[in-house]
């Protein structure tokens, strides 16, 4: 059975010793002391591995049940979902408002990626109440967030997010479920959504939908779609629970994997729903929640490959199997570790790099996040909505890479359900789909994102990485190492930006069939920058005589890996988007 | 639910126009006249179509169950596999002498390769039974190839090949099961084996099992390795069933994926078996089977990749989803297709070009062996030798990574198991496992292949690519697209090659480090080779005038497609293999 062990040392080092957060100048981070950010996800860590981990393998055995429309989640969900609300994990970074703890968003993700290793499909239960609860907080009325908030906060309620029906999922634009005008403020809402995580089940008292809907009589397509709030359970002015509101799971999905997150057919009904923002501005509101869902995602597919990782090197240092190739390491055992292979290495190495890479990238791109927020700072704001569809697409799929190279160190062992390697492959699937699915998110990056405020942000990023080589290009074994291969790498990004501007107006699809390979060569360059910008860290830790010396030695030596093995997969994206876009769109679509 | 067409169009070209096989001077080969060939490829694809291809999903859902050590296979493959065999359909490529119908290998290849992508775990049963029985054929005595091979042949019995150990499977060894001779020509096996496919079930009146055991007082490690024939049931002289023999299924193992094949741990309890070929030689003997088990799995990676693209993209010519962004394609409906978008079109073409090319590839190889086999050619063995590893791991791990591609074409329609996608990718997921897993393959490839007979089959490979270049350079538009680039890409494929020469003595970790690298990168070039072909052949064919342009045309522009953004793939492997192993190497296994 898989265990996992949070990664509290290197969070904290990303913390303090490479975004060096106190000194940061964002409200609130000054408390961010070393100290107590330690005591958080120590305790954190601890929830994880000791609770949620061991009902990660149930929870794919188990699935959830459906009966008379009654969801039963798997044995010890329940209680567990206890234990974490009481902890006021659910709580962290909420605003202290509503009972929440007030911490930034860069705690709330650096515990985030704890609890998605851990227990993927358990995490999506807070996960969606949490996005829920943000659309809420930056769309609702006063009125709204007093009755809602709280209990999400604590997740006494939990939340959901209702996009797709059977014919649409990117396109919405084409969704039929309709609310009808009541004259008294409220609508009534009927239709069919599909593939609702955490739609209905049985660990919350109240389930709050937030429901896309076209308004009868409003503009068509995209244009007339507004957001609703949907209680499973109408709430008193009390706050008490009333009627049961017009809204059902009619069936749960069989998917290749998160067997414990129920994922529900809805119906609804001419159920009761409240105008959450205003009225045909429903994809403005949703966009609050996508967002935040899509960096959350993002974080599963780190969450995931490091899960997994953590396992498969264990077993490639248990494992006897082969001979070190230049001498045996293991001469009173009949074998070797796997772990003496070169290519076993090489695996690892890919993992580990990629992992380290992805935690820091992550967790800086919460602190633009909260920079965006607490500073007011148009800048940084623009520079995450930038970055968001990188985050989702580039980091699930490497994800989900890293989770199949983890499963292949087990050999046939990695197949067989009994070691557990095969969840952690079937989970990380689906962090490439929801929330937009990858392919969307080049789109979105490329024909959105890119040219945005005149291109803007994408000039402030070549500037930032620019800016941080020439700061440093003095130290002699950072350059060679670090910044040199960073800045070949950033310059494969700007021939293909360029490419792009020289080719897109006239030809959209010469710039459309390089969106997937620019979107994979920005996410190289971004996470080329944070291994540069960790090296830049650990070789000063070194120089000022570190206690940790193997900590910051390892972490050079992987940064120096991902720069001479992973980082130039740039020039390759790089050959691809220069092809144009003939030979992908040659074909007839009859003669495929 | 997911359905299959044959290919048997694309098959026919490669055999005919590529390949020319009836001009190839190849004993048995002047008779596969395109008629017959078309005709058995027309009945093949058909029973493919109709009887597997509709149990595929059966089979992933029911699986296989266990009861008092009795197998059960899902729902309707006992029927099947009567039919199948009464269709003969197990025999085609077996020896007349033994009841089979003598056809050279590449016809059963070619139909080999529908039957794996119509139900790769049905299909598994009778695949490991003609590995089972070639071994016989290779090794057995004459009594031995008449006692089991006519059985075989027909598939009334099939077979196995136990390998693996719980504590061993690449490093076999280690291996613990024990044949203690009884001095009448027989053996005793005891011992347990796990991870054998098809090890017990209720589709034969016998289950031939080849089993590797050390006998008693043998030479230690892997040179004290025998293969033995240890069946189900003990075969009496008149060929009539004997004795229940002492060998037991324990277990069924639960997995990713192919449920529909009965993976068992084998329990041999002084179960009698008898030597087959010499004693302590049973690696050289079981390689027979494995080799042929290599490029059957590699097979299986090409199979699973079609099956799957074939219902992708049907899936986008038919889901309305989003306008294509230069106008609008389908004014009458709410949306345009899928495949009308550029995204899409890349990864359609992703799988296309890739399951063409490894097509040609699989039926190329096939043709070696025949050569090697029937002309007796040294030459074409030790080049087919060569490429095995490449064809095993390079075309499983490309098909694998091809069914996730065709999984994500459906967004999270993918992700359920209602609409069949998953399970391409759960079952293709295995191929890059089995019969040694995708490592070992390259380790085999630079460690052992590449110097063999001192390194002639390399060179002879590069000979070859260098050859037809020479030979078609003339033909300007076959020179731009498909030769150059295949001259580039052999020129990276040579240089890895250089560089392991001049750094593997000194170094065997910076080769091998570059191993998993390498095998991609031969594999590209092979493909690229193999499209180079193709555009020759429909070059001619255009320019004689054929009736069928469009699906010459088709061809060219899916092998631009190839050769403009897959085959460029070599450069990244090259800059990867030549930053050497000191990045890979560089950690303390203490200090991951």
């Amino acid at each position: 059975m898989p265990s996992y062990t949070a990664p509290v040392k290197d969070t904290q080092f990303i913390l303090h010793e490479v975004l060096k957060v106190t000194a940061s100048g964002i409200p609130g981070y000054a408390d961010l002391e070393a100290d107590f950010t330690g005591a958080v996800l120590e305790e954190a860590g601890k929830i994880c591995s000791e609770v949620l981990a061991p009902l990660n393998a149930i929870g794919d055995r188990e699935g959830c049940q459906i009966e008379n429309g009654i969801v039963r989640t798997p044995t010890g969900f329940k209680a567990a979902f206890d234990q974490v609300r009481e902890g006021g994990w659910t709580a962290l970074d909420m605003p202290e408002e509503f009972g929440g703890q007030g911490l930034p968003h860069i705690m709330g993700t650096a515990v985030g990626e704890f609890f998605s290793a851990a227990n993927q499909a358990f995490t999506m239960y807070q996960g969606l109440t949490h996005g829920a609860a943000s659309a809420i907080l930056a769309h609702g009325t006063q009125d709204q967030k007093e009755t809602y908030l709280p209990k999400m906060t604590s997740c006494e309620w939990t939340g959901t997010m209702n996009l797709t029906e059977p014919h649409c999922g990117t396109d919405l634009g084409m969704m039929r479920t309709k609310a009808m005008p009541q004259g008294d403020g409220t609508y009534k809402i009927s239709g069919q959504k599909i593939f609702i995580s955490a739609g209905e089940h049985d660990m919350a008292g109240n389930i709050i939908h937030l429901v896309l809907a076209k308004i009868a009589g409003g503009p068509e397509g995209i244009k007339g779609v507004s957001l609703f709030i949907v209680p499973k359970f109408l709430v008193n002015a009390d706050g008490s629970l009333g009627a049961r509101n017009g809204v059902s799971c009619g069936k749960i999905e069989e998917k290749m994997g998160i067997h414990g997150n129920s994922t529900c057919v809805m119906n609804y009904d001419e159920a009761t729903g409240f105008l959450l923002g205003e009225e045909h501005k429903g994809m403005r509101a949703m966009f609050t929640m996508m967002n935040e869902a899509r960096l959350g995602v993002g974080m599963q597919g780190l969450a995931q490959a490091d899960a997994a990782y953590q396992n498969a090197l264990s077993y490639a240092k248990d494992r006897l199997q082969g001979r070190d190739v230049t001498g045996v390491k293991n001469p009173n055992g009949p074998a070797d570790p796997l772990i003496v292979h070169p290519d076993i290495r090489r695996s690892l190495m890919d993992q580990k790099s990629f992992i380290e890479g992805a935690r820091a990238f992550m967790l800086w791109g919460a602190g633009k996040i909260d920079r965006a927020q607490r500073n007011e700072d148009a800048a940084a704001d623009g520079l995450i909505s930038l970055l968001t569809p990188i985050i989702k697409g580039f980091l699930t799929d490497e994800g989900y890479e890293m989770t199949v190279k983890a499963q292949q160190v087990y050999g046939g062992h990695g197949y067989i359900e009994e070691w557990g390697m095969s969840q952690f492959t079937r989970d990380a699937r689906i962090a490439m789909i929801y929330e937009g699915a990858n392919g969307v998110q080049a789109l979105d990056l490329v024909g959105r994102k890119l040219a945005q405020d005149g291109g803007k942000h994408v000039m402030a990023f070549f500037d930032l990485v620019k800016g941080f080589i020439k700061e440093n290009e003095g130290d002699e074994s950072l350059k060679k190492d670090f910044l040199d291969p960073l800045k070949a790498a950033s310059k494969d990004l700007q021939a293909a930006g360029m490419f792009f501007m020289q080719n897109g107006m006239k030809n959209p699809n010469a710039a459309l069939a390089g969106s997937y390979d620019f979107m994979h060569m920005f996410g190289h360059v971004c996470l080329g920058l944070m291994w540069a910008m960790m090296a830049k860290a650990s070789s000063e830790a070194l120089s000022s005589g570190t206690s940790d010396v193997t900590f910051h030695e390892t972490k050079l030596a992987t940064g120096r890996y991902y720069m001479a093995r992973r980082l130039p997969a740039t020039s390759l994206h790089l050959t691809r988007i220069n092809s144009g876009g003939d030979t992908v769109m040659a074909l007839d679509a009859a003669n495929f």
